[in-house]
């Protein structure tokens, strides 16, 4: 890293002159001058205290003056471009280790090492966590904040290594302030308050989530389990708050129906997976009956995706018969009509089958979900029907939903065939389906 | 980092042929072969049970394995050099920021990835604090492991910022297992057992000390206080385990007397400094009695630079009677004989004071102890005659000791003085002995 | 205790007939023939494995075999009349130690012993607590069950001694199976739902409770209190779940204004007074700039107490023209009438400073409220006019409230001269207040 | 209770005048007073606050002062003679429910009321327990404190009830205060420093203490164990610091070899039992391998009572022989002599079996140890020859040990047969021994 002349260059020629203008502007530029303090001689013995000074100045920036400091971060706390230009060149001249050393500290941008000395002060994590989360929020309109965006993702994959981070259960022993931020972020089925939330942690369930030791109060994702006699096949049963509590010892299946990431600012740092499978292992420990985990997920592209098949199902032979079929689906409440549903069963299961199974020109299904689990190595298993109800789960998925299968023995190979051959693990049945699709009548490829 | 082509420069042409050969070298080739595999693909769906395989079979390495391992480490998981240089012809040819991101990309060690994985297994950090420590103590005759070491230092510095550690208090209520570390560790005042450890940690002392929330019973540095009227002159008494518990509500002083770091593997990633002002907070908070915060500490290197300083002195008008007082040291017990000490204080002591205040040509004074202090802010207070009349004080400094006092609002004050100017703070009393040193009699710089 | 004979005794004549018979009948007896055999020899060496099948057994009772069960344990288990006899006779005779120690022996109960023994198995604790729950449930229709009463309080008035209980901090951090205790016991200002819980337990609240080490999800008795600027005067700012959080540390006054006991099977083992004293140490401890600690506080019997009064008053030379005014009290929404309240503001006032402050028969005033914190050495304070405009409020008490004050110093000497000679501590406005009661006009007392 | 009137007979007439003159009668006296004032109106008003200050009295009373305190105590918190009187003549001439009760209140002595009011102050509860200690160590020359120690015992024992202890393993992880005093109360086979005891906590040892929620830092009883393969037969493997660790996987029997009160002031209140059979348990869920549970006991009046039965074995046919074989214990070191002991082993062998199965008048064995296991329903497993041939060992039992087992399916029916019949559980083995015993010729009863 080299701090020694990014000073002259805080002021960089891009910063939008409209921001850097009037208070919001001035108090950016409070903030940053702090923030050099912070990285030069005196941040170094200062111990924490310029710390607290920096985070407590920044945490009092009003909304408007985010924009103009992240300006300032991203030009100004980067690498010196003569000092990049002299590492590479030497090392282009003669590939020596102590040439790429320096090459490697020319390259490091400033501003690590001043996010680094943030995250001493008490509340720098969280501090940092937050910032992210706004460069986030705004970096489609401000290209410019890549680096910003680069830097703090850099370190805070490095601090929120899995080593860092313990496995810990939810239950009704938990404190307040953490379960109220189970209500909070549950994205894939809302919890709606705290009856809800205590049936979900009822005897027959299990919730895990992974804290970091300075984060005690945030979980930073969290997973949902019922323990099941086979495999669920549709959500109700599991969210329905009066649901009678089963004995948990007499389970055999963990059905995994709700993955929930709760911090905004760690986007794209992953534990899912990770999560995923120590549950699996944990509950495999505690509960030696439970053989098999299960998904139970939403298939949130199916529509979009059937919408964007139509010209496809159009050329097929019965191509107008099917579209007929299918133009059902437009009329409120068919699933309730059950002439209409069985109708439609056979055609939108196996052209799901398809939209899940066949891979695009990245190697991948379209389904954002199904990339998730294939990637883990999981295996589709089983299509559901009606399994979602609700307005959302018509709307998306006509209702479907579908049970990917952790196999820990074959998580490892399935993922290495997905990846380096884009094979996608399907059960018998689905393989089946997918062969049944009218799509598939040509070629088809699983 | 680009994982895709290091596969082919695992056997790089400068490992030593003779260490890859035979059975360490076999067992340090698969152990990298395992490594590989760890930051392929593989890699990163196995969850944690691939990074636990890895550092099992590390941790089974006989110690001969360990050098090739390292030379596997050092040529194999370093930065592809093709893409380096693309990246950095990029730059050169435009320097955008999507260019210099691809080249932060490309130099940053494949090697950093392992590592990071390797701390995803149960007990990774630990094993990477002791690989590093291997790595140190081998590196003076293996200068090509400087970049492993970079790597190393690079992460752990990263993962143990200040804002990760909590402070905790030690005391008689402190897990057997974490007090016999400060038993092994105590390097400035040996501890002789658990019952001179228990005196040291009675309600008139204090000890406390740095923790990583993933090291629970390893201390990573601790410091050792003794509450005090005044600043205490001597060592002996904070040393005797069967001195008299004084009320802590009484003391005004707080004397540190020892700070020892317990991970060599942690080497240069400093805390000292942290720990001490912190701690000087803490104890300001509970006992607020308390009104200053002093060490009393070695000085190392003062014998040694008074041999070095012979011709110097000689060279004075009168060298010879300076030299020939000086001579008494070499008379065993000496310090003993009251009459030869009383001639030899006045001397001694401005000779001290002047090899702890003379900066020398990096700036800096030549004892390593004062270094440290004075770049952390403090003063040098007081010389304490006959302070330390063990062996090793009569050897290494005959017997005199030093008070460096920690005025929290001076220190940064100090610390810029310091590292800017070269200006050494000290205390009235001390620049007196400074200017009646006989070396001083030319030119004075206080 | 002599456990020898009391077999022959189970079966006591006054068992009522009906209840021994039937299946609850069976039960009842069932489990009383286990409950001998733990206090026989068996019981002494098994452990504590008797114990659990013993309170297993219990837990299974159907609710009929409740009634016999206690029945049984009246009569059974109860001292045995020979040997009571013998001793009794004998410390008469001569009234040495010895014959004391075998009289104290001779009467107390194997019941004693019996729950001693129950209490050893894991959640016997809990189990005897639920027991006396509903020993003291049947207790009026079945007045022989008294023994049994007795037996229980006493020994749960021993365990549950104040050294061993732990005083806690309720706030947002406590674990929600603790939260929801408070939402559903709160007796006096009802908890609606978690939001209204979070408001109570924000940063200008404090909230404790008393816990048995045994029992951690159990709060045995909580109490509110709101941080404020002078003593809070109406109940309805405090129970805003939307009122602005204040500073804690600008607060000047400590509102306790709610206490509530949560284990029915404690009744009468008294902690409230504790617990009011050591929170109010505690909160002069974290916030010294809390001078005061005064509750607000119910005054439950004040309108029968008016009604109950009316020949008195009538009786007055004024009496038709009071009653008349007090009539108004009787239309419903009379205190929303800015007019008739404040006619009846001042004779309200002075008629209940009269029902808090005189004494009756038994040296107490009648209300309960005020007779346990005038037992506890408060002061009475001050009265809030319409300040508990609650249904409730405006029904059990026109509306007042009422203040009492504790004040640490005051409170033994408070104590003594009521417990004592029946003084009643009252502020001077409560004394003036007295003064001007219409029914005080004839002969004044405080 | 009945606390009227015991102010008045505070100054008995036994009080010996010697000790309540001068100083530390005074003294006496004057905690004695506080002590009234305890259990008056005032202590029941006063919150901890008074509790605190009589605690603080008592704990500085000069060492002189606690023979007249226990004087006034046994003599003033008596029950009062005519409120005794009255109840027992009410409930001899009607033996109701309420004059039982009467008869109960009025026996109680007033001095359990005062303990437990002292015990609401911190530290209440291990005053009380060095109260009890003093009590204890002064009984035998102080008759009449009987009442005092039998008070405190009534309470102790209730408080501490198995159902408020919890069972804690410790080892290295355990504070070194707890472990302190692990070192200070081993009494079986004394631990020699910080290396024996942490020896002694390796993964092939297990120590497990009970321990009451008031004294977190006393172990009441703790119980060491060796995980072995087989019953261990001598005890100085199990004592060697030096030894090797075993895998704890491989084990199939957990010995028990030391057991150990820690607590002077709980005498008689007994864990022993509870904690062998719940360390058993405990055990058998963590290494389900381990399949007995056995003891390595010392056997500490053998030596004593092979000197008492020298009479019965001389007059046996052969008794001069056997005697002369005797004689051989006497001299010094005849253990390591290979001819003798062997000479001697098959004798001893068989008189100890009778010594240790041998019922006396009382329907017990003589030894202490013995009738502590086989009242817990232990059996008498094996003899080992030279088990013990410290010093001590050899001096108490010719060097015999003992293995108790525990098999937790028997012990409810051994204690019974051995309580009630007299029959004691030993193997065949020891059968056979007895039988072969000189002394057995006569008559057998096993």
């Amino acid at each position: 890293m080299a701090t020694g002349s990014f000073f002259k260059r805080i002021i960089g020629d891009f910063v939008r002159p409209s921001r850097a203008a009037g208070r919001p502007g001035r108090k950016a530029r409070e903030a940053m001058a702090l923030c050099e303090s912070l990285i030069s001689e005196r941040g170094e013995v200062s111990g924490t205290s310029l710390a607290r000074e920096v985070l407590s100045e920044c945490q009092q920036l009003p909304d408007a003056a985010w924009a103009p400091f992240f300006d300032l971060l991203a030009t100004g706390f980067s690498p010196a471009p003569e000092e990049v230009r002299g590492a590479a060149e030497a090392w282009l001249g003669a590939a020596t280790a102590e040439n790429l050393a320096r090459l490697q500290e020319a390259v490091e941008s400033p501003r690590q090492e001043l996010f680094r000395r943030l995250n001493m002060a008490p509340g720098g994590t969280a501090a940092l966590i937050a910032m992210r989360q706004r460069v986030l929020a705004g970096i489609r309109t401000n290209a410019h904040w890549k680096s910003v965006d680069a830097d703090l993702a850099h370190l805070l994959g490095s601090w929120f290594n899995r080593g860092f981070l313990t496995l810990q259960r939810i239950d009704w022993r938990t404190p307040a302030i953490v379960l109220e931020k189970l209500i909070a972020h549950e994205a894939v089925h809302q919890i709606r308050g705290w009856d809800d939330l205590r049936r979900r942690l009822e005897s027959d369930r299990r919730c895990f989530a992974f804290f970091h030791p300075v984060l005690p109060d945030e979980p930073l994702i969290f997973i949902e389990v019922a323990l099941t006699k086979g495999m669920s096949a549709t959500v109700r049963p599991l969210l329905d708050p009066a649901a009678q509590v089963d004995d948990p010892g007499r389970a055999d299946t963990a059905t995994f129906y709700s993955i929930t990431n709760c911090q905004e600012g760690l986007r794209g740092i992953s534990f899912g997976n990770l999560l995923i499978k120590q549950v699996a292992e944990e509950i495999g420990r505690q509960l030696p009956r439970v053989q098999r985990y299960a998904t139970l997920s939403p298939i949130p592209g199916f529509r979009a995706w059937l919408a964007e098949a139509r010209p496809r199902i159009e050329r097929l032979p019965d191509g107008a018969a099917l579209l007929a079929l299918l133009g059902r689906l437009d009329a409120s409440g068919w699933h309730r009509d059950a002439k209409d549903s069985d109708a439609l069963r056979s055609l939108l299961l196996s052209l799901c089958s398809r939209y899940l199974v066949e891979t695009g020109s990245d190697g991948e299904p379209a389904d954002a979900v199904a990339r998730f689990h294939l990637r883990n190595g999981a295996r589709i298993e089983r299509l559901n029907w009606l399994a979602d109800d609700s307005d959302q789960g018509i709307q998306r998925s006509a209702g479907l939903m579908v049970n990917y299968v952790y196999d820990l023995e074959q998580v490892e190979k399935n993922h290495e065939a997905y990846v380096k051959d884009g094979q996608v693990a399907a059960s018998h049945e689905l393989r089946a389906l997918y062969r049944a699709c009218p799509l598939s009548r040509s070629a088809a490829k699983v």
